[in-house]
């Protein structure tokens, strides 16, 4: 029997809802193009992000470049520390991950002290127990050579002079960072100020795997929170963090395997997370995920262990979904401090500060970072319905799903065709999602509306020509009501 | 007194509705950041386009990677010919376009014959009159180098060994062209197929200059029809073609200056365009162009002479927007015949085909490309208004204005704040897209909200505490009116 993460992949892909870049070329790992569904559903979680992250905060959302001048990183700390080790094969120079061939080494043994203490081992310490266990290239069988940093930004070189490096950025926070300035300025900002951001980020994976979870082009969604770390307000936007305090959490604790069940009160008051600001994040979160539909079971927030940090970090809590490849991270919280608007104000000589209640300083941030990529497989995953009928399906919420309606003649018949494209259009004009096919037996067109999850079928047949009347299909029971054409259209 | 040019970009900079990216850093010519009124503007018109180019013609819209590998653009052509003359000053080795260098020079000299004949010069003839005519480098008088050519693609390195070489994309529709073999598959498309896209574009420019107009990084929203040239239907989507045949368009024939108003049959009659399906794409830009609220006069379609064409293309039409710089093109129509097809095809060995009335062909196809940031900016040039009240503002239609309605409390008291921001966020819940602000005089948050084109103003003032009642101030003329609050919820 197929599992279930196959049987997803499997509808994502007949359906082409993502799939692998430029295929009828070489094959290049971590790079994926949407289809029609695809685009859909992602362009609906970036709705439901905006509503809370943006709106409700009173968020100002920004768009800055993906290609940024060397200094940024510099300043940022991603030309020194934004690298993975890499080990490469002497014989055919195919190049690995070496803490991942060392876990996977140690897991295949069982090994789990082992595994764990993989993310703590120096450049030597991972190329020394590559040779110990005797290690060698999964494709040729060659000896690897040393342990070495391996920097995952892109490069490129920008201006006609070839003298101007420029890199990809790896993520999208830096574009808010370098601007925050401009921004405080033009935008009228006082503490604490959110700015977000949607957008591309880039990162070239050594071994990119998992079809979306390790992907060289990926999209964030991000929120930065600048704050005066001598106060402490409730009132963001239209949000009071004192009254949300209650929300309860899936929470792991560092160090822990299983999630419990936690306040954002009781967090902050065992300083599992710095402060009220942070809550918020993780409060936003947790509606979105309940939004897209998301059962509280499939998801935990959790604690990262000092090793897991960021360089910039002062404190992680990840949000991960569990999917076929275990839980993994869709979303990074983080207390960056000051880290950031100081270092960039250090490289480029401005001063980067702000007043507030009279003292002049430099802001500290918190910062929500999501996958968007991530977060619709995992979404897809979550969502699969299968053994009901005889096709599995996506019970996927109306406002995720890629189509409201679909609008089906049930028949080849040119009067109902006729009808059906009129209904079709009407409906598109009106603003509806919906999409319109003829081809196929009406069961074979319910069963592909189901796989994609749109929620209702609406079906054109001969009475329809005679009282105006459609077939309403619901996509969860699959029962069938009659509805007139004008209430539809209302 | 101040242009009107500069009185825009007054605002835009103000405002921060688009600036300089990294400005904290050395400035690089030619990339932007948006702030929250441009990421607004910039949604909205995206929005405008997918209702007309995608859920009008029923496209389907797809989204592919940026980076893309060599072989892509081997193909594509933009590997061996996407590339503008360079000239480079042998003392300072500051580059120039060598084309604008001598257009410049020849505008000088009032020269409008050879500045026309210097797009049809070849390396060696643009090297021999920059010589001819003792051009020297602007910045140190230094003497120029001869012309070369220059690819305007940003390379770089995929995967860690360093052998792949990637760049990134310098239009979106390589992309769709790559995929366009799988999509036909799993989107079950027939001819004519449009496959639609929005996202970024890169490129390399030697000297950007004027803004937005040539940015290195920039948005494309670009649709492309596949179609069977030995068949031209009329049903696309929703839209007849010959229904919109009488469309009227302001028309610059090739070799002529003056636009001529011509019907989308007078053109296709007279060879103008290749086909109705080309018909299409002008009818449904001519739309967009009216929905954004240009006037009929600030915008023309122009017919490309020979040498402007591009290499893939048998016929060009731009799409011209009058603007302080002169007409700017904002978008892009080419028919491409089936050389993008073929040539993928060729390159990378699959047989990209489709089976249409039993024949077995490579389909053709015809592009519109339009540039947002663009669009954006000279919607905001021709959007001003001045001189008619004490400040100046931008006429926005709704559709595509940053927010609908601005909610001010009268004065900063506490009664009139909590009441006005209880609105705010009712509203929002509602829906609707709000601004909040609290800072200011009323009459200088009107001022703020006119000059980013915000339609409504609403004002809670001491009645409001009485009888629920608003004031709201119509951006247009000014005028106020009295509404309960009860109706604005409704």
């Amino acid at each position: 029997m197929a599992s279930k993460e196959s049987k997803v992949l499997n509808i994502i892909s007949r359906r082409g809802i993502f799939f692998q870049s430029f295929s009828i070329y070489k094959e290049l790992g971590g790079f994926y193009d949407y289809g029609p569904i695809g685009v859909k559903i992602r362009n609906n979680i970036k709705e439901m992000w905006r509503k809370l992250f943006i709106d409700l905060t009173q968020a100002i959302e920004i768009e800055s470049t993906d290609i940024m001048p060397e200094a940024v990183f510099r300043a940022s700390g991603h030309l020194s520390t934004f690298t993975d080790p890499m080990v490469r094969c002497k014989v055919c120079n195919t190049a690995y991950r070496a803490d991942k061939l060392l876990e996977e080494f140690y897991e295949k043994r069982h090994d789990l002290k082992a595994m764990d203490e993989v993310k703590r081992l120096s450049l030597e310490e991972l190329s020394k127990r590559i040779k110990e266990h005797g290690i060698r290239c999964e494709r040729c069988g060659g000896e690897l050579g040393n342990v070495e940093k391996f920097n995952l930004m892109f490069q490129l070189k920008i201006g006609p002079t070839g003298t101007e490096t420029g890199y990809l950025r790896p993520e999208t926070a830096q574009g808010i960072f370098v601007d925050f300035r401009d921004l405080f300025k033009t935008q009228g900002l006082k503490m604490p100020a959110l700015i977000g951001q949607i957008g591309k980020s880039y990162r070239n994976e050594i071994s990119p795997r998992q079809q979306l979870v390790r992907m060289r082009e990926f999209t964030q969604m991000e929120l930065e929170l600048f704050f005066d770390p001598s106060e402490e307000l409730s009132e963001i936007g239209f949000v009071n963090i004192d009254n949300v305090l209650d929300t309860r959490l899936s929470f792991v604790n560092a160090g822990e395997n299983k999630a419990v069940d936690a306040s954002l009160r009781e967090l902050l008051e065992s300083k599992k997370i710095p402060n009220k600001y942070f809550a918020l994040l993780l409060y936003l979160e947790e509606r979105l995920m309940q939004e897209l539909g998301f059962e509280k079971k499939s998801y935990r927030f959790r604690e990262l262990e000092k090793e897991e940090l960021p360089h910039y970090s002062k404190g992680n809590v990840d949000l991960e979904v569990n999917t076929e490849y275990g839980f993994i991270e869709v979303a990074g919280n983080a207390y960056r401090t000051d880290y950031d608007l100081s270092s960039h104000s250090k490289v480029s000589g401005v001063e980067i500060t702000v007043v507030n209640n009279g003292r002049k300083f430099v802001p500290h941030v918190v910062e929500a970072s999501m996958g968007l990529d991530r977060i619709m497989f995992a979404l897809l995953e979550n969502s699969l319905v299968t053994g009901d009928r005889g096709w599995d399906w996506l019970k996927l919420r109306e406002a995720v799903a890629p189509y409201r309606y679909a609008i089906f003649p049930l028949q080849k018949d040119e009067k109902l065709i006729a009808k059906a494209r009129e209904l079709a259009r009407l409906m598109a004009e009106k603003g509806e999602n919906i999409i319109y096919s003829e081809t196929g037996s009406i069961g074979k067109r319910y069963a592909k509306a189901d796989e994609v999850g749109i929620p209702y079928c609406i079906t054109i047949d001969y009475q329809t020509l005679e009282d105006d009347t459609v077939t309403i299909r619901n996509r969860d029971d699959a029962k069938q009501i009659r509805k007139l054409i004008a209430e539809l259209l209302a």
